[in-house]
């Protein structure tokens, strides 16, 4: 089997202490430099790579500070605090010595406790009844998902505004690969802006700050495979170039697997 | 009037470039170290006061990294990026050489758009007609606020579990201070964990990452004065050791000024 552009996307290259270095490609290409999927799985990568990395991610905040353009870059994730079954991390994206990209993690080791979930999935018409989006473009991120909404679609040339920013969809990887904490933390920024929902038209706008939740164990991505999840997004407000975004990752058994939460700049 | 508790609590004294000085006393004391929203404010505050920043927040996340002890601390303040209009920062908050607590924020020069409001405020009782929360130490957090439970409030006294983890409630600073966005901040972690909430009971408990989505703008925290904030928060899944709660702010008229998610620990 071909190996998926995703792996490529995220590999890394062990330099210093500390240091790795990846190649941007044209595979994930988004408006202006790469979706910021494929960012923020490339970052928490670099953590999941590092020697003295201890459990699994359990949050992630990626803040997008500058573009970045095709070829080498670099990232430093230091580990600013270990405890007993805890991880602090800061991470730097840098392109010719700019910084493009800071984040922080913190992963730990997760023991069984009580538990329970409140936030149950909406309901959603079974994905082989859907018709997946096409990329616009050949080289655009979306040809790596198969997104199939069940409401809420990009439809620009319909110019109808849609009355509430909510979106439903199926997403998993395309070609079909294993779910792992890189490929949820991609998946969690998968969603259009808001913006575009909202108004049904194109404008300019980007993620400034991805905040990640993993409430899934290994375990539990390990059995959803290659299967789509559900998922839905929605703002809450919109103001002077800033909307939030909420958005909600179940497994198609009704497993919470991810809460996504991001400020989204925005003109219009 | 005497300086308020908060005033004194997020005071820095600028030591080198990019580094601050502040001492932790009593008045924000939690179970272990200080309450989580005291620091998320002084951290907010180094960079507030740092003579290159542009802008007001408009996102910022903390991460617990280690107890911090009654004494002095130190803040670290860089700028790793600025560009037109945005600024993104990394904070790191040290005592006695180790790491105690991280954070990113990113600041904005925001001007005028469209904008819109999805998430309505809750229905609720006037604030006049409820109890306020009384601190149960007299050096403790809470005697700094004003919290009163429209529904889901804390008495571990009757040890009768709640159905879900949703509370909702009134809050401001006690006694009443013109909000600004660290008062924001510091109110933006005033809800109690979640999982007291569900069980009704004390348990181990913390935040370990704290993220702050600033929907306001100066001028409507300045109209807000030292009003009461309708607040709200509920977990979506607790699981092995983490719990995410997701918050909202409102002001009494309805303006969503603040969202609020974290994580956080606990043992049960």
């Amino acid at each position: 089997m071909k190996k998926h552009n995703f792996d490529d996307a995220i590999h890394l290259r062990a330099l210093l202490k500390n240091e790795y270095q990846g190649v941007l490609t044209e595979s994930y290409n988004n408006m202006v430099g790469p979706f910021g999927g494929i960012t923020a799985a490339t970052l928490l990568n670099a953590v999941m790579l590092h020697p003295e990395r201890i459990g699994d991610p359990v949050s992630l905040t990626v803040n997008f500070a500058g573009p970045l353009a095709l070829g080498e870059f670099t990232i430093e994730a230091i580990p600013m605090r270990t405890n007993n079954s805890t991880q602090h991390w800061m991470i730097v994206q840098r392109q010719n010595g700019e910084v493009a990209t800071t984040a922080t993690a913190f992963f730990a080791i997760r023991k069984e406790t009580w538990g329970e979930q409140e936030l149950t999935m909406p309901e959603a018409v079974s994905p082989d009844t859907l018709i997946p989006v096409k990329p616009r473009l050949p080289s655009h991120w979306v040809q790596n998902y198969d997104l199939r909404f069940v409401e809420g679609a990009f439809n620009p040339k319909e110019k109808k505004e849609q009355e509430i920013s909510l979106s439903i969809m199926w997403v998993r990887e395309q070609p079909e690969r294993q779910l792992d904490f890189p490929g949820l933390a991609s998946i969690g920024d998968s969603f259009f802006p808001r913006m575009f929902i909202r108004h049904q038209e194109f404008m300019p706008a980007g993620t400034v700050s991805l905040t990640l939740h993993f409430h899934a164990t290994a375990d539990e991505l390990e059995k959803v495979g290659s299967a789509h999840l559900l998922a839905s997004a929605q703002a809450s407000r919109a103001n002077r170039n800033y909307a939030d975004q909420t958005a909600n990752f179940w497994d198609k058994d009704g497993n919470l697997l991810l809460s996504s939460h991001q400020m989204v700049y925005f003109k219009y």
